[in-house]
């Protein structure tokens, strides 16, 4: 029997990424395209999806395509009602798509996509109660309940990032103020850094702190407390046996989950009397939204 | 073929309920406990729980003892592992109580049992995805995700009244600061009013508004805001298609909702581009904890 293909396509702010994955998680070929301008059109998106789906297949036999994208996503997986960091609101891309390209289409919140990947190859092997959060640009989050994505009645669960921690807080572009996300993101990391005097970003601040820099490393402190508060409050609502926090923040290791983990118990309630669950990094890195989006998509078709 | 009937039992702060239960969830028969000079020890309520129940079972055939508490319960239905408001620290009820008593036990939070109350007899008929929140002297919290009560890995989820929503807010019986349930519930209630210069409590406080005292309305407005702040934070993270709120300070109809309505709509992230779930009242009052006990113990038999 032939190995059964899939593609993923990872949907970011200013690439998307697209890979021909096996059954077990393994990318066969992948082809990148940075979107022209930094132009989130769907009509734009929609255009560079297809022609890279249109080179993988031509390639490749594929069973089915997954789609994992920064928004809001309907429980249907066919439509992305909202989009916080996209120009998009209530785009019909599965039947866009669906009329363009060959193998079924399905769209999931990358966020989603991730979670899937790091519960099938990565990090939540095995556990069936999992929680991801993502810490990039913004906040993505995802759970696992029973062993299945819970998307919630809409398909929209999961965004934490937008839950606010702190009444009249920093404004956010979702529109609301004091989401967990200005505190606790590779944005609310830069700015920590810039009020206490280190103008750097990303990859430059991880290696600052790792160097030994206590202000990147104060900056670390400060963003890994606040993950471990705003992990308080979810471990408080969903009780799950693991969380694995992934994106570009992780890349500091423990300067970042040491905070987390000491803020995670002296925030959550009745932390004595009951198993605080463990926090792990993601292990299949910026491409788990890609392999899971394949996988789902092989699993759903 | 014989109604098949189970006992329900409710551990308050200060009094202990029992009754039997038909598989319509009619009570047939009730009855009632005050806790000597409210003594939560352990033994004491023990001690309460079999003298009823063996009232009850010697008057009625009975299949299973279901038992709601205002604590934390392990997964198993066993243990009471902490209780903010009484004086329980890893209690193993079930083994206990299943030593003195006939039937079979099992323990559940008392939350869980009214939201599956809710769920087979109550405002939540037909719903799959729903989160209850009651408000009586702190918060308690229960999720259903597809028809079943979500309790988490360890049995603990749905303690939505101890997720921190005030950064240094206010002191928290559970030992933590800032928790929703000092800003939402029938304590917050009576300090909002006393420090609008009423001393009013309870439903005192809820006739004084139904009859147009603008005070105690004010107090109604400032906990149903920030009813809509924490349901929107739930929202946020499950996506569910019901919110039902129980408890007494229910009895406040729209004066409580109206507001929760309006701050749920104004927090919850993308609430423009989704289905913001309705907020329904809990039809079954009080006696859904033990109602609900009763038809879990019978079903988990």
């Amino acid at each position: 029997m032939a190995t059964e293909l899939s593609i993923g396509v990872d949907i970011g702010g200013s690439k998307i990424s697209a890979a021909v994955v096996d059954v077990d998680g393994v990318i066969r070929e992948r082809v990148d395209r940075t979107t022209p301008a930094r132009d989130t059109r769907p009509a734009v998106v929609e255009d560079t999806i297809v022609e890279v789906v249109e080179i993988l297949c031509s390639r490749h036999a594929v069973a089915a395509v997954g789609i994992g994208a920064a928004g809001f996503v309907d429980g249907t997986g066919t439509r992305v009602m909202f989009a916080p960091h996209l120009s998009w609101r209530d785009e019909p891309l599965g039947a866009r798509l669906g009329g363009r390209l060959k193998p079924p289409v399905v769209i999931d919140n990358d966020a989603n996509t991730a979670l899937w990947a790091e519960h099938r190859f990565g990090a939540a092997v095995g556990a069936q109660e999992v929680v991801l959060v993502t810490l990039g640009t913004g906040i993505g989050g995802a759970i696992l309940i029973n062993g299945h994505c819970y998307r919630g009645h809409g398909g929209m669960a999961g965004e934490f990032g937008h839950t606010r921690v702190v009444p009249g807080g920093r404004p956010c572009e979702c529109g609301r103020t004091g989401c967990w996300e200005q505190y606790c993101s590779g944005k609310a990391l830069a700015r920590f850094a810039r009020d206490a005097g280190r103008d750097l970003v990303g990859p430059q601040l991880t290696a600052a702190a790792v160097a030994g820099d206590i202000v990147a490393q104060g900056a670390f402190v400060e963003v890994g407390r606040w993950l471990g508060i705003g992990l308080a409050n979810i471990v408080a609502g969903l009780d799950p046996e693991l969380i694995v926090v992934g994106g570009g923040v992780c890349a500091a290791g423990e300067l970042l989950l040491g905070p987390a983990r000491q803020a995670l118990a002296a925030t959550l309630v009745g932390a004595e009397h009951r198993v605080v669950p463990p926090i792990r990094i993601a292990t299949l890195g910026p491409d788990a939204g890609m392999i899971g989006a394949a996988d789902l998509a092989r699993s759903r078709r």
